[in-house]
């Protein structure tokens, strides 16, 4: 199946538990499926040892947080190690009393840890109470929107709310990125109605298929799916979307989940095609650096002197 | 059909011809169909007046350059006189010997000159020798990537080429801009396979479309269509594929044109509806300046120490 030029990518999407180890239990079954057809990289979603917590803000969940080396890294490095292959995961990372990050780590073949990488955008919406729990990445010479090298290649990870900025996912491609990937844990609220569903569905995917598009790099992105109950029972909780992708380096699809099952994606990744599209539609050649200085700013106010 | 809340918009979609009154005829005519429907803002597509004459380089077709108040100038700025609506248009522009550029004008209802935009980011591709007509616009206080206000809004008016990148739409919602305007000319090689085709086609639609939701505004853009055989005979010529759209601010289709007829899109954008997205996705709030200052380097080379 894989050649020198071909990469064997699969993706989980499945439904998370509150008990860490039925959590974990379902994903092992899932990267057997993965490894029986070959796959070389394995992507997991967003938080997926556990139930989405944020949807309401309680410190009793902070007992849920471990660290970067905690029992979710072990059985990430055991599953690496016996299959052989490279993992993206994620956790609830506890850094200090006090101090947590939501945040991917990267699994070697061997089962070390290749990198991790702190999420950046924080967002912070009704059901979505991120900003409680987590404390941004910092932004240092080594951390932020730096990509992490593998066997499998540079893989620029980000996560979720990341997926709505452009900036995001230009830098990592400007940091050598050989593909970007987003573990996410989003869903609708169910007292929308359809059209708006709908919407917001198609906006998730097309923003992502437009950072594959814009840096021409694959985009792999891996949704939770199922119905979660909101624990205050003041919403109807979070329906998780589901339809989890992942893409060519001209934004079209290698693969798409549906939007209710758990699901094993797998994509053969054509490196020399990657390398040729770039080639084809050189955006990189003329990028106008001189000009973006201003992408700095929070907003640009200039006209009314505020 | 319009209301306060409410902006009717039209664009044209049409062939061009070698000769420019025969094409500010053409052009006439939709305009005169666009007002029909109540337009209160026409957007014609990119270099209107002419054939596509950058697919083979050739001084002679400097002849057709005229400076911003040109003869192009006077015929948008009787139509939008006349109707009382506002126009954005594009020209080749001749703004000193050997200094030319591709620049989109935007008439204000009572005909005068709103504002400017010069083409930032030029392409050259085989069949598109755009490098060889087109300085880029300068990146001053006033110049660049900067909206034009109108009687309809700020307008974030950019060029072709610059709808590949993500920084050039950031950086008119960061000043302001109500909308993204992209005037067009992009079609296929005919040599190129019916996948392939397909594949340019949507990524061409997905990046704008990306640019709609990551920013939360609506998205016009207007493209030529046609075959225009190449004057060199060397090639196919250039098949242009139309599909020009309009989009709301989730990225979502109010209008898209087909890719062989010439056509008048109209849309009623909802101005409230833009201010409630923005309320509902509040990407602005979160945008991680502190880490974006490499934006501007061309590439970033660290790891290696190059």
């Amino acid at each position: 199946m894989a050649t020198d030029n071909t990469l064997t990518i699969a993706g989980i999407q499945q439904r998370c538990f509150t008990d860490k180890k039925r959590s974990w239990k379902q994903t092992e079954q899932h990267i057997q499926t993965a490894v029986a057809q070959g796959a070389e990289l394995i992507v997991l979603q967003e938080l997926h040892a556990t139930q989405y917590f944020c949807q309401i803000e309680s410190t009793d969940f902070f007992d849920l947080a471990e660290p970067i080396d905690g029992p979710t890294f072990h059985f990430l490095s055991q599953q690496a190690k016996q299959h052989q292959v490279v993992i993206v995961g994620s956790i609830f990372e506890r850094r200090a009393p006090g101090l947590y990050h939501n945040t991917a780590i990267v699994l070697e073949r061997d089962g070390s840890l290749a990198g991790f990488y702190r999420k950046m955008h924080i967002p912070d919406d009704p059901g979505f109470y991120e900003k409680f729990y987590f404390t941004p990445g910092d932004y240092t010479e080594t951390q932020g929107f730096h990509p992490i090298d593998t066997s499998v290649g540079r893989l620029g990870v980000l996560v979720c709310w990341d997926q709505w900025y452009p900036e995001a996912a230009r830098l990592m491609a400007l940091r050598g990125a050989d593909m970007l990937i987003y573990p996410t844990a989003i869903g609708w609220d169910p007292s929308d109605d359809t059209e708006e569903q709908n919407r917001q569905l198609d906006a998730w995917i097309i923003v992502q298929r437009g950072h594959s598009v814009a840096n021409n790099l694959p985009v792999i992105s891996m949704n939770r799916v199922g119905h979660e109950p909101d624990p205050s029972k003041q919403s109807q909780g979070i329906e998780f979307w589901g339809n989890s992708f992942m893409t060519g380096p001209q934004g079209e699809f290698l693969q798409q989940a549906q939007h209710q099952e758990e699901t094993v994606l797998i994509a053969h990744l054509d490196r020399k095609r990657c390398e040729q599209v770039r080639r084809i539609w050189p955006y990189f050649r003329d990028r106008r650096v001189d000009a973006f200085k201003e992408l700095s700013a929070r907003y640009l106010d200039a006209k009314k002197n505020l």
